[in-house]
Protein backbone atom coordinates (compact mmCIF):
# COMPACT_ATOMS: atom_id res chain seq x y z
CA UNK A 1 0.00 0.00 0.00
CA UNK A 2 2.75 3.03 1.22
CA UNK A 3 5.20 2.68 -2.24
CA UNK A 4 6.11 6.20 -1.34
CA UNK A 5 10.06 7.02 0.36
CA UNK A 6 9.40 8.17 3.88
CA UNK A 7 12.12 10.13 4.42
CA UNK A 8 9.91 12.66 2.34
CA UNK A 9 6.11 11.86 2.32
CA UNK A 10 3.64 9.73 4.41
CA UNK A 11 -0.01 9.10 4.54
CA UNK A 12 -2.13 6.66 6.60
CA UNK A 13 -6.41 6.07 5.82
CA UNK A 14 -8.79 6.99 8.79
CA UNK A 15 -12.19 4.84 8.32
CA UNK A 16 -15.19 5.58 10.69
CA UNK A 17 -16.33 1.76 12.10
CA UNK A 18 -19.40 2.34 14.13
CA UNK A 19 -22.36 5.59 14.57
CA UNK A 20 -20.29 7.63 16.93
CA UNK A 21 -16.39 8.20 16.91
CA UNK A 22 -14.61 4.58 17.17
CA UNK A 23 -12.58 4.79 14.17
CA UNK A 24 -9.88 2.49 12.52
CA UNK A 25 -6.72 4.02 11.56
CA UNK A 26 -3.93 2.21 9.26
CA UNK A 27 -0.38 3.31 7.51
CA UNK A 28 1.80 1.04 5.53
CA UNK A 29 1.37 -2.48 6.13
CA UNK A 30 1.25 -2.38 10.24
CA UNK A 31 -1.59 -3.69 12.36
CA UNK A 32 -4.77 -0.91 12.46
CA UNK A 33 -5.18 1.54 15.01
CA UNK A 34 -8.82 1.87 16.93
CA UNK A 35 -9.14 5.19 17.65
CA UNK A 36 -11.92 6.48 19.67
CA UNK A 37 -12.97 9.58 21.71
CA UNK A 38 -14.44 9.10 25.21
CA UNK A 39 -18.24 8.62 26.13
CA UNK A 40 -20.67 10.32 25.99
CA UNK A 41 -19.70 11.37 22.21
CA UNK A 42 -17.37 7.93 22.01
CA UNK A 43 -17.49 4.59 23.74
CA UNK A 44 -13.86 4.75 24.83
CA UNK A 45 -12.89 2.06 22.17
CA UNK A 46 -9.83 3.19 21.12
CA UNK A 47 -6.71 6.00 21.48
CA UNK A 48 -8.01 9.28 21.67
CA UNK A 49 -6.20 11.79 18.61
CA UNK A 50 -4.21 13.71 21.41
CA UNK A 51 -3.09 9.91 22.74
CA UNK A 52 -1.51 9.17 19.78
CA UNK A 53 -0.25 12.51 19.47
CA UNK A 54 1.56 12.19 22.82
CA UNK A 55 2.81 8.75 21.62
CA UNK A 56 3.94 10.49 18.13
CA UNK A 57 6.43 12.94 20.47
CA UNK A 58 7.18 10.92 22.68
CA UNK A 59 8.83 8.09 19.64
CA UNK A 60 9.77 11.26 18.02
CA UNK A 61 12.21 12.14 20.79
CA UNK A 62 13.38 8.99 22.22
CA UNK A 63 14.28 7.84 18.28
CA UNK A 64 16.52 11.71 18.41
CA UNK A 65 18.08 10.45 22.01
CA UNK A 66 18.51 6.91 20.74
CA UNK A 67 20.46 7.65 17.47
CA UNK A 68 22.80 10.24 19.04
CA UNK A 69 23.38 7.79 22.35
CA UNK A 70 24.57 5.47 19.65
CA UNK A 71 26.45 7.89 17.67
CA UNK A 72 28.32 8.34 20.90
CA UNK A 73 29.14 4.76 21.36
CA UNK A 74 26.86 4.39 24.50
CA UNK A 75 24.99 0.78 25.14
CA UNK A 76 21.29 1.33 26.18
CA UNK A 77 20.26 -1.46 28.28
CA UNK A 78 16.35 0.22 28.86
CA UNK A 79 14.89 2.82 27.64
CA UNK A 80 11.20 4.53 28.29
CA UNK A 81 9.12 7.85 27.78
CA UNK A 82 6.27 8.23 29.99
CA UNK A 83 4.56 11.64 28.55
CA UNK A 84 1.63 13.76 29.97
CA UNK A 85 -0.23 15.99 28.53
CA UNK A 86 -2.16 19.41 29.76
CA UNK A 87 -5.08 20.71 27.72
CA UNK A 88 -6.17 23.69 27.29
CA UNK A 89 -9.47 24.83 28.96
CA UNK A 90 -11.15 26.66 26.40
CA UNK A 91 -11.71 25.08 22.36
CA UNK A 92 -9.29 24.49 20.77
CA UNK A 93 -8.39 22.33 23.63
CA UNK A 94 -4.86 20.92 22.48
CA UNK A 95 -1.91 20.48 24.98
CA UNK A 96 -0.67 24.15 26.61
CA UNK A 97 2.27 21.42 28.26
CA UNK A 98 3.68 18.51 27.77
CA UNK A 99 6.07 16.63 30.37
CA UNK A 100 8.18 13.90 29.10
CA UNK A 101 9.72 11.53 31.64
CA UNK A 102 12.74 9.95 29.72
CA UNK A 103 14.33 6.65 32.01
CA UNK A 104 17.42 5.31 30.55
CA UNK A 105 19.14 2.46 31.85
CA UNK A 106 23.23 2.27 30.88
CA UNK A 107 26.34 0.54 31.22
CA UNK A 108 28.40 4.02 30.43
CA UNK A 109 26.04 6.70 29.51
CA UNK A 110 26.01 9.26 31.98
CA UNK A 111 23.30 11.95 32.99
CA UNK A 112 25.82 14.45 31.33
CA UNK A 113 25.50 12.54 28.18
CA UNK A 114 21.81 12.26 27.98
CA UNK A 115 21.27 16.23 29.03
CA UNK A 116 24.21 16.91 26.24
CA UNK A 117 21.88 14.79 23.44
CA UNK A 118 18.86 16.09 25.18
CA UNK A 119 19.98 19.81 24.27
CA UNK A 120 21.09 18.69 20.33
CA UNK A 121 17.70 16.95 19.95
CA UNK A 122 14.61 18.79 20.80
CA UNK A 123 13.46 20.86 18.45
CA UNK A 124 16.12 20.70 16.30
CA UNK A 125 15.79 17.11 15.26
CA UNK A 126 12.46 15.49 16.64
CA UNK A 127 10.25 16.49 13.53
CA UNK A 128 6.85 16.67 16.08
CA UNK A 129 8.50 18.64 18.39
CA UNK A 130 9.03 21.47 15.60
CA UNK A 131 5.64 21.50 14.69
CA UNK A 132 4.42 22.65 18.01
CA UNK A 133 6.88 25.14 18.10
CA UNK A 134 5.94 28.30 20.01
CA UNK A 135 2.82 26.76 20.64
CA UNK A 136 2.99 24.37 22.94
CA UNK A 137 5.31 24.09 26.03
CA UNK A 138 7.19 20.90 26.29
CA UNK A 139 9.36 19.90 29.50
CA UNK A 140 11.47 16.53 29.69
CA UNK A 141 12.85 15.82 32.70
CA UNK A 142 15.31 12.88 32.76
CA UNK A 143 16.85 9.49 35.16
CA UNK A 144 19.94 7.55 33.60
CA UNK A 145 20.67 4.78 35.93
CA UNK A 146 23.51 2.56 35.72
CA UNK A 147 22.87 -0.85 35.12
CA UNK A 148 24.10 -3.27 32.42
CA UNK B 1 -4.18 2.35 34.40
CA UNK B 2 -5.11 5.83 33.14
CA UNK B 3 -7.56 7.24 35.58
CA UNK B 4 -7.60 11.10 35.21
CA UNK B 5 -9.92 13.04 33.07
CA UNK B 6 -9.13 12.71 29.46
CA UNK B 7 -11.13 16.19 28.66
CA UNK B 8 -8.35 17.29 30.92
CA UNK B 9 -4.85 15.56 30.96
CA UNK B 10 -3.52 12.43 28.81
CA UNK B 11 -1.10 9.91 29.60
CA UNK B 12 1.12 7.15 27.45
CA UNK B 13 4.19 5.15 28.29
CA UNK B 14 6.75 4.14 25.35
CA UNK B 15 8.94 1.09 25.93
CA UNK B 16 12.18 0.64 23.74
CA UNK B 17 11.94 -3.54 22.58
CA UNK B 18 14.84 -3.93 20.15
CA UNK B 19 18.60 -2.45 19.97
CA UNK B 20 17.21 -0.25 17.22
CA UNK B 21 14.37 1.87 17.05
CA UNK B 22 11.91 -0.34 17.83
CA UNK B 23 9.00 1.12 20.42
CA UNK B 24 5.97 -0.55 21.75
CA UNK B 25 3.71 2.22 23.19
CA UNK B 26 0.60 2.07 24.66
CA UNK B 27 -2.27 4.36 26.67
CA UNK B 28 -4.81 3.52 29.15
CA UNK B 29 -6.14 -0.25 28.37
CA UNK B 30 -5.83 -0.10 24.58
CA UNK B 31 -3.70 -3.10 22.40
CA UNK B 32 -0.05 -1.81 22.62
CA UNK B 33 0.71 -0.26 19.19
CA UNK B 34 4.03 -1.08 17.27
CA UNK B 35 6.40 2.13 16.15
CA UNK B 36 9.27 1.87 14.44
CA UNK B 37 11.48 3.82 11.44
CA UNK B 38 12.37 2.75 8.42
CA UNK B 39 15.98 1.12 7.58
CA UNK B 40 18.91 1.59 8.25
CA UNK B 41 17.89 3.24 11.55
CA UNK B 42 14.99 0.91 12.24
CA UNK B 43 13.49 -2.32 10.75
CA UNK B 44 10.06 -0.85 9.86
CA UNK B 45 7.82 -3.21 12.30
CA UNK B 46 5.55 -0.50 13.51
CA UNK B 47 4.39 3.09 12.48
CA UNK B 48 6.60 6.19 12.33
CA UNK B 49 6.10 9.03 14.35
CA UNK B 50 4.53 11.03 11.77
CA UNK B 51 1.83 8.53 10.86
CA UNK B 52 1.46 8.32 14.10
CA UNK B 53 0.54 12.19 13.58
CA UNK B 54 -1.01 11.91 10.65
CA UNK B 55 -3.46 9.89 12.31
CA UNK B 56 -3.98 11.83 15.20
CA UNK B 57 -4.99 15.15 12.91
CA UNK B 58 -6.83 13.16 10.50
CA UNK B 59 -9.07 11.33 13.60
CA UNK B 60 -9.42 15.25 15.15
CA UNK B 61 -10.92 16.91 12.10
CA UNK B 62 -12.78 13.41 11.56
CA UNK B 63 -14.45 13.76 14.72
CA UNK B 64 -14.79 17.14 15.04
CA UNK B 65 -16.73 17.20 11.31
CA UNK B 66 -19.00 14.08 12.67
CA UNK B 67 -20.35 15.61 15.76
CA UNK B 68 -20.96 19.03 14.05
CA UNK B 69 -22.73 17.07 10.90
CA UNK B 70 -24.69 15.16 13.48
CA UNK B 71 -25.96 17.90 15.41
CA UNK B 72 -27.37 19.46 12.00
CA UNK B 73 -29.16 16.04 12.18
CA UNK B 74 -27.05 14.70 8.86
CA UNK B 75 -26.94 10.57 8.87
CA UNK B 76 -22.94 9.40 8.20
CA UNK B 77 -23.42 5.99 5.88
CA UNK B 78 -19.74 6.16 5.43
CA UNK B 79 -17.28 8.37 6.54
CA UNK B 80 -13.17 8.38 5.49
CA UNK B 81 -10.19 10.31 5.44
CA UNK B 82 -6.74 9.69 3.56
CA UNK B 83 -4.43 11.79 5.02
CA UNK B 84 -0.67 12.78 3.14
CA UNK B 85 2.45 14.74 4.39
CA UNK B 86 5.37 16.27 2.93
CA UNK B 87 8.11 16.32 4.79
CA UNK B 88 10.87 19.49 4.89
CA UNK B 89 14.24 18.20 3.19
CA UNK B 90 16.46 19.96 6.56
CA UNK B 91 16.55 18.78 9.78
CA UNK B 92 13.61 19.03 11.34
CA UNK B 93 11.92 17.36 8.96
CA UNK B 94 8.39 18.12 10.30
CA UNK B 95 5.46 18.63 7.95
CA UNK B 96 5.79 21.53 5.39
CA UNK B 97 2.16 20.46 3.97
CA UNK B 98 -0.50 18.07 5.18
CA UNK B 99 -3.61 17.30 2.84
CA UNK B 100 -6.43 15.44 4.15
CA UNK B 101 -8.98 14.43 1.73
CA UNK B 102 -12.60 13.36 3.47
CA UNK B 103 -14.70 10.48 1.39
CA UNK B 104 -18.27 11.72 3.11
CA UNK B 105 -21.41 8.90 2.03
CA UNK B 106 -24.68 10.28 3.40
CA UNK B 107 -28.74 10.05 2.45
CA UNK B 108 -28.80 13.63 3.13
CA UNK B 109 -26.06 15.79 3.65
CA UNK B 110 -24.70 18.01 0.97
CA UNK B 111 -21.07 19.22 -0.29
CA UNK B 112 -22.49 22.85 1.38
CA UNK B 113 -23.00 21.31 4.82
CA UNK B 114 -19.82 19.46 5.22
CA UNK B 115 -17.71 22.81 3.67
CA UNK B 116 -19.93 24.61 6.42
CA UNK B 117 -18.51 22.04 8.89
CA UNK B 118 -14.98 22.24 7.85
CA UNK B 119 -14.97 26.18 8.12
CA UNK B 120 -16.33 26.03 11.75
CA UNK B 121 -14.14 23.17 12.87
CA UNK B 122 -10.47 22.88 11.89
CA UNK B 123 -8.29 25.46 13.74
CA UNK B 124 -10.94 26.90 15.78
CA UNK B 125 -12.62 22.82 17.15
CA UNK B 126 -9.36 20.39 16.05
CA UNK B 127 -7.01 20.51 19.01
CA UNK B 128 -4.16 18.67 17.06
CA UNK B 129 -4.62 21.16 14.54
CA UNK B 130 -4.36 23.95 16.80
CA UNK B 131 -0.84 22.70 17.99
CA UNK B 132 0.91 22.75 14.40
CA UNK B 133 -1.05 26.52 13.35
CA UNK B 134 1.49 29.04 11.72
CA UNK B 135 4.24 26.02 11.43
CA UNK B 136 2.38 23.61 9.15
CA UNK B 137 0.19 24.25 6.40
CA UNK B 138 -3.04 22.17 6.29
CA UNK B 139 -5.06 21.46 3.00
CA UNK B 140 -8.56 20.11 2.69
CA UNK B 141 -10.13 18.07 0.07
CA UNK B 142 -13.70 16.84 0.44
CA UNK B 143 -16.15 14.62 -1.37
CA UNK B 144 -20.04 14.31 -0.64
CA UNK B 145 -21.31 11.24 -1.95
CA UNK B 146 -25.05 10.64 -1.74
CA UNK B 147 -25.80 7.34 -0.62
CA UNK B 148 -28.18 5.19 2.20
Amino acid sequence: MQTTDKTKELSTTLVLVNDKLHFTGHADTNAPVSIDYIPPLGDNLGYTSLELFLLSISSCVGSAVLILLRKMGKTISEFRINSNGIRRNQHPTGFSNITLDILLKSPDATQADLDKVLSMSNEKLCPVWAMIDGNVEVKVNSEVIKAL
